[in-house]
């Protein structure tokens, strides 16, 4: 038996040291255009040479080989590596980070930050000493009954407690225990959006009502809900799209009942989506209180406002609580983004690869439908997954490196150095799939 | 404010590119022989001159810049790498693994892998479509009410979910809302050991008494216990012992009722035990069903039995499943341990540390109490919380760095570079801070 995986989910061997650029070079020396990047999470594709020039800054490989204890011992220069990478690209209006080692980590300490900031405003001060003792033995009032509420066709990582929040697919949660937390329909809305204005606007209307009123209820049976968390876009699940104003309301009704708002960019952040951060496009008046990130990031983490900090020492620990070699890399990703306007291109080639799905979708209305995107994070359905899965295999073979999501969509996740012509040999090679296959 | 941590438990900012092999020196310069190395999780000290060699290897490079999404496109050498890294100190009996980031995230997936077994067991086969379906809802069949048995004073990780199966210390627990599993007392020995045979084998009976009860009583109302988790040394816990014999009776109990028995060696394992696993030391007839690693494994993960392979894809996965990176440098790290015989090494020294403790114990009767010890793995109590963290204190000014545990005792984890030499410094530096304090 091969001793290394657990599943037998390894789709293909990569010769990673040949790989370049958007371009991957598998074990058997095919190259193939890779518009999927190790699931969303290459910002600047393979081997990029600004990144490569990483192995000779000391800090980097002092970090590897004497890797920090960050909650505890950081280096010298760790907070001028947090300035310089996570706080320059900062969310607007968020000035504090935490670094983790993924996205789940991420959420995971989201969440407990949550937990904390709830209980501690309800008593008015950090635990007491009959918080402390009955935690022990997960009684009240140092055990609360609080939950946390999530969306149908969420996905926020695969933790036991993150598959409770997660509700994308049976295979993430089947034969896993469970926490009891309430679920809220996400809209589901028809594209292209400007057509559905009434069907999408009801579907916000309905969505919102649920989440008020499942709040409202939890708070009467005394488990609360202390915070809720919610993609831009959910990309597992099917590259579900909401408006700006289903998330402004969103932010509303958990500031109305005290609920931590907490935006998941872990798939959106970076860039992709022809801003930095996916929530961008809403225009809040006051910043998410908290957003986490990882995958194009680097390094996992989330940014919070001030007023969720945790003052007391251990609380939120761990004993990497990230990884400083991976800000070395981010910070040099970051420059190469800036300098190359790569958040610009990404609007600008994204706009041109909706408008050629749509021709394609014109093309093929009985098997391609719903193309819609922000920047290159773009999607569209097939009739169901056996025809998605056919034409990820056909794309294969005439040379794309293409992913699924959902139950029968396929998702575009290109890294931010994919340009217009590489659009137009994807195009091209999608063109030629679709017409073996229909 | 301070844009970096969410928590004041910053101690001490470290110029970790003068720290060099035991000495760490801080960002004011001052040069500490350090016996804590970073929680416990650096095997070879600090810039060891072989690892930093690593630099040079083409494959750490691209590792890093060009990070595959391992579950699915792992690079062409990864089975070449895990061989020559992980798959070479496995525990005697086990010859698969699978790697994670860190120590929860290994134990997360323990869990995990053996909840699906369980209920694969059960039904005896793969999900069935009642299973997919309801799983999605969160209710029975597909999220079965199954749990985790752990014991007092146990740390497994500060996930929501680890965090139920932990339970060393309140700051840890407080506040989050957890999972009702079980616990059970976890042995309490007077030491030295062998003047404590009766106390000591009462605690063994005892103990294995109530896991069996508890396993039987969760039969009987339908929450199976699914897995047992325990740890060879409670580590954080305050360095509590249990015997060889404790063990092989929970292994029994384990097989008697189809528990997965999860030997959790985040902490002990990697050779500062004076053998490569802590579990070694117990002689099992067969090897634990799992044992998770990650610290002075450079990687996290857990080896397993072939039987609990899970055999359908992407049930255990996630984007990044572990970091090739860290596999460069173990492999390095574990030639290094090889060739310069360490794990020798830290038997034959720890028998000495241990031997030292015993004599300052002699002379400070009042105040120092069950030195104890396996390998360099060693730790002593004083007679309260303030006076063990006023000899942590009092060990920093004099230039030793040490760490605690529990509720009242010290540990030594030093790296296992850590020689007779600086042995001999660190029993000086500590009878100074004991004169001076006591």
């Amino acid at each position: 038996m091969d001793p290394i995986h657990q599943t037998p989910s390894v789709k293909m061997f990569v010769d990673y040291e040949k790989s370049f650029g958007n371009y991957l070079v598998d074990a058997d020396g095919n190259k193939l255009l890779d518009v999927y990047m190790q699931i969303s999470s290459l910002p600047l594709g393979y081997n990029h040479p600004d990144l490569v020039k990483c192995a000779s800054d000391p800090r980097l490989i002092t970090s590897i080989v004497s890797r920090p204890a960050l909650g505890s011992f950081p280096r010298h220069d760790f907070p001028d590596m947090i300035q310089k990478a996570l706080i320059s690209v900062a969310p607007k209006g968020l000035k504090s980070v935490q670094t983790m080692l993924c996205g789940t980590s991420a959420n995971e300490n989201a969440l407990k930050t949550a937990f904390i900031h709830y209980q501690t405003k309800k008593r008015g001060g950090p635990p007491r000493p009959q918080d402390l003792e009955s935690c022990m033995m997960q009684y009240p009032p140092g055990t609360p009954n609080l939950s946390v509420l999530s969306f149908n066709g969420a996905f926020h990582g695969r933790s036991l407690a993150m598959l409770s929040v997660t509700r994308s697919k049976p295979v993430h949660k089947v034969d896993i225990p469970a926490l009891d937390w309430p679920i809220a329909n996400y809209p589901r809305y028809m594209y292209p959006l400007e057509k559905h204005e009434a069907h999408n606007g009801k579907q916000d209307e309905q969505c919102l009502a649920e989440v008020r009123r499942l709040i409202e209820t939890r708070k009467k049976e005394q488990r609360d809900v202390a915070a809720l968390i919610v993609e831009p876009i959910q990309s597992e699940g099917g590259d579900h799209y909401a408006s700006p104003s289903f998330f402004k309301g969103l932010q509303k009704i958990c500031k109305e009942h005290g609920v931590v708002f907490i935006v998941d960019e872990v798939q959106t952040g970076g860039g992709a989506s022809g801003s930095f951060w996916a929530h961008d496009h809403w225009n809040l008046e006051s910043p998410p209180d908290m957003v986490t990130f990882s995958k194009k990031m680097i390094t996992g983490g989330y940014y919070f406002k001030e007023e969720l900090r945790v003052n007391e020492p251990y609380r939120i620990y761990n004993t990497w609580m990230g990884d400083p070699s991976k800000l070395v890399v981010l910070e040099k990703a970051l420059e190469v983004i800036k300098r190359d306007g790569l958040v610009e291109n990404t609007k600008k080639v994204g706009e041109n690869l909706l408008a050629g799905l749509r021709k394609l979708e014109d093309l093929y209305p009985q098997q391609i439908s719903n193309s819609r995107g922000v920047g290159t994070f773009c999607a569209f359905d097939l009739r169901d997954a056996k025809t998605r899965d056919q034409l990820i295999d056909a794309c294969l073979s005439e040379g794309l490196h293409i992913g699924g999501c959902g139950d029968a969509s396929i998702r575009f996740r290109p890294a931010l150095v994919f340009t217009q012509k590489h659009l137009d040999v994807t195009l091209d090679l999608l063109a030629k799939a679709c017409k073996k296959l229909f």
